[in-house]
């Protein structure tokens, strides 16, 4: 039997991958998908087979186990799943931190047997989370001068970033970004791009109590300076290229969209359903917008397109050729949407 | 005849005072209503007696013709609306701003007349608002340093705000902000407070391109310390007060609700019907939340409520007598929310 | 220690009674609630009092193990529920029903050892459904002449419904059904005159495809006579008392609030919330509907209001004093909402 | 100067083909779309000639001005529209039906100068309509005896449709109906096919009030026998291929999609953005649905689906290799559904 285990180098996967070897008599495949770890994935593969691994894989969120699952069961539906933390010989074996690092150092797998950190912490491309520890108070504020240490892995606090702006242009083409400051960069290229930006001038820093899907509430500490630049000019470029109406319901769909990602729905037949709507949505977002990154902020400083749908001569008519708007169009427009309120004021004054 | 004309003092208000008054031979009443203009309201009673007046009533956001009428439809549906800018009679004697002057020199009523200002500017209580002018070129940086004497009627730059943070803690009870460090204040009084703690650190200031009800996009900049930290601080007590499935509801529907206020439709019936919701769900927001302001960036610096439903035990299971959440729930829980996926992707393996 | 059981008299709850008393050595206390179930309650003390149990409730849907233990939870968090069907002992005891019916003869458990019916049923006051067995085979019609003897508990198929059609008017107060020709009734009255009416002319017969909560089609045949007149007339009553704009919404959302009842989330945050608006949608829903009942077709035959907002006047503006509408307004009232539409073709042209 | 006419041959269109020609002195050009009017089409084209015509076209629903006003600014943003009826000139020279009458009879204008019918009517490919006049009156029952004679171009009523039901077989490719009793149609043939088959039984008859753009609430009845079928059908269809989210999903945004097809948002941005929605939700819709029409009623009699997501044998575990449903799943996916609901009753209890 392989048996493939979703591996990173840690206490945990490193107690993991000798434990089920033995526990299933398997042969045992790490994988670690690279996400953005950067520099934490170096001497993972020596690490790997040192604790029994025949093989490795290092390739390209899901950072748990629902997403893990969800995913399993739209993409190979016959997987079998083996959990070990949901496995009662697992916990009894290992109750607490303790037991592992014992484990670890009988079996000579190499793992450093550190102290408990006053939090965990979780990092892709997209963002670094922070949670659990001393984090799990919402009343104690991550941001004060002793924690200038901690939580500054993509990014610096605002108050020690640097005194002068930065301006950056970033293109998109069919709402996505393209470009940062004229230079033509793949998807991967501009995120990073972006985070360095970002996190020079401490932008992207959030500290919240999200709802999982598990049902309970957890609070976590964020930095994700590209992603924050992203989204914000994003919705510049939207401002200028895309229809109301469109954005309306977009706008109305983002909390369903955002939860099915957040859950771990991204192989749903619903998430694609979705999906074809907001690309169709974005097939006018072109065009290229400015922002300023000062201490903590992320300010527009400009935004034009080819297809801009904006257009200011339209409410002034000068030199408006078409004529578009016309004063007298608002007494008709009023009055036929002010209709049904009128009937139904008259009904209720009868009454 | 008796005619109520909303009434500011300005150029335009003025002449159609007077104008109004001629054109329909009537007795005209100017109405202001103060929703925070401020300094803005003194010396108005003279005025608008000067200017021909025989009452004025100045009493307690609606700026414009759509809002204004539509509110009247809903509240008094006999009620006649004379809007002079869709009359030919009226925008042929006046087709600019020069001739509205001289009109006024003639008759002596008492107006500044000012050169055109660059842009236009509007005030409530929540905001002001800069738009037309200079701001119609959508790249134009608004936030470059030769403006930082103009759009700083309440707030000041980030980059003018002082070095050192401030702290500000506001106490919620059922959603709304009662008190503002520590002192118990009215809905204005917090509007007040806020507005002067916020402008003072150059948060709130937002350049945008929006969607007007009548079809056009339009740019603004706006200013509105208060709104923001209200906004901000709100969200962060909804986060450990506020069940998460009445927060996703709550949210897909706040596109439709901004709609509904922002078009004008405050007295209608739908915007009653989700006010009805949004009470519903706001019933445990209760709690207190502390804010970091620096610079233009609001910050939070804590949470903590009587009914917070956030609970740190719950994950850990520690000295959780009720032993809520226990890690072989998991598997069920996945398995069953799998389901769906798992058979539809075993027949489309099939096919 | 005390255990309530849910129990109906039948094979199932007749083997739990005992059988739980005996494994957890308890006290057992039989409950039914009566949901419309009528003579099937019959006789029902007796039995479960020989069966074992020391009292029994019969006392005010929720049919099932999900819907049971969600209520559970949002009304008694600290309740323990035992659910055996989740039970390994009970499963390995019981692995079919002929195992049950020995279990009852050799205790002298007093139950009917029918054969296996060819499909199950479920009864309250709103529906009877049936679902596996025969019907499992969703291309099987369940309409057939030869099935003319099964399905009809509550109503006759409409081939066998009368030839002459027949009136009933009912009368709403605020959305609730109050009169049935012109007889006040309270809500349970209602539906039982309307299940008897509506059974007699065969509508609200219902066969359907369902999407279970936890994760799985299902096939149900469904009767529901009075509930399908209800529905039917009150979307009438609507038509000509509710705002467009309110009904928009509110059938926008008909399909979370659908889908919380029917997973069993009655007494969560969310319906409540869902909840205001319904009723703050429906302040306006009074008057009366009169419809014509034939051979399984419900039709509507009139509907009148006190406070209706229907006005045939308003389009034709005879003898409309208040002119409320008025064929100019539609110029401009059309010019705006082309607006958008116009200016977008425009860039795309010039593109 | 062209002008080009929507044209239908009546006494309206008529009247405005010769009025139009002379008030703006202009080559006109009759147009008619062919949206299934049948024969009233015959001797169009030699009716509009002698009118003064200089072209017809016949050729390709958008029946009034609201719709043809929209579509013409998202398709033809330069094109002048004339809507004679918002023309104070045209409604001073024919106020009524009897000037119509007599200016057509003046200039040998070829209409059928009927007497003024007791409703009007409109007719389409999908539905007739018939409104204004005697069903202005919402009591008034449009089903009674002695209108059998009346709205029945399409269909009778289910009183007079065969004792003996009728069984048909329709199938679906991703969505659409291509066969009819297994014959291969195009979507026209399949309209004209179930509008033959549906009329003759009655089916799809419906009285309503509806709510139009312009402000007001209107009654009709409507004829859409084909159409009723298709939906139905269609929904059973889905009901065995469409997963539950995408269900869902899709049925929250059929108000919305309704209301932009019938207000004449058919060309807007907005419903593209739906249509991706749609159209990737169709993409497994596939299969045969068997209905019965007896009477008024449309019954499902079977459905089947090569891709069907329906199985029985998953809840009852035989013969399921996967076993994809357990037991035992069931109690963790309840506890942690419900871990939320406990959290805040313990919370509420608490205080």
């Amino acid at each position: 039997m392989k048996i493939v285990l979703a591996y990173s180098g840690g206490l945990d996967t490193s107690v993991l991958l000798s434990w089920i070897k033995e526990a299933y008599d398997a042969e045992m495949i790490a994988f670690c998908a690279d996400i953005g770890q950067a520099e934490e994935l170096k001497g993972l593969e020596a690490k790997a087979k040192r604790t029994g691994a025949s093989k490795i894989y290092i390739d390209g969120k899901g950072n748990d186990q629902v997403r893990f699952e969800l995913t399993a069961a739209a993409l190979a539906p016959d997987l079998q799943v083996i959990a070990p933390w949901r496995d009662e010989r697992f916990r009894k074996a290992f109750p607490g931190r303790q037991q592992m690092i014992k484990y670890c150092k009988r079996r000579e797998i190499p793992v450093q047997a550190s102290a408990k950190k006053p939090f965990s912490m979780d990092r892709n491309l997209l963002h670094i989370s922070y949670e659990a520890g001393i984090l799990e108070d919402p009343w104690m504020d991550a941001g004060n001068k002793k924690y200038h240490g901690s939580f500054t892995t993509l990014s610096v606090f605002p108050e020690d970033a640097p005194n002068k702006p930065e301006f950056v242009t970033i293109d998109f083409k069919k709402g996505n970004a393209v470009a940062v400051n004229g230079k033509a960069l793949s998807p991967l290229g501009v995120m990073k791009a972006l985070n360095k930006l970002g996190g020079k001038h401490g932008v992207g820093r959030v500290d919240m109590v999200e709802n999982r899907y598990v049902g309970m509430k957890s609070r976590g500490v964020y930095e994700t300076p590209g992603g924050a630049i992203l989204h914000f000019a994003h919705r510049q470029m939207e401002s200028i290229t895309m229809d109301r109406e469109v954005m309306h319901l977009r706008d109305s769909l983002v909390p369903k969209y955002s939860e099915l990602v957040y859950y771990g729905f991204w192989y749903s037949p619903e998430r694609l359903a979705l999906q074809s709507l907001v690309e169709e949505s974005q097939k006018n977002v072109t065009g290229t917008v400015r922002v300023k990154l000062y201490k903590g902020n992320i300010m527009v400083a400009g935004r034009k397109s080819p297809v801009s749908l904006y257009n200011p001569r339209i409410a002034t008519m000068e030199a408006d050729p078409t004529k578009a708007y016309n004063q007298d169009d608002a007494t008709g427009f009023i009055r036929l949407n002010a209709l049904r309120l009128k009937v139904a004021a008259k009904v209720q004054r009868k009454k």
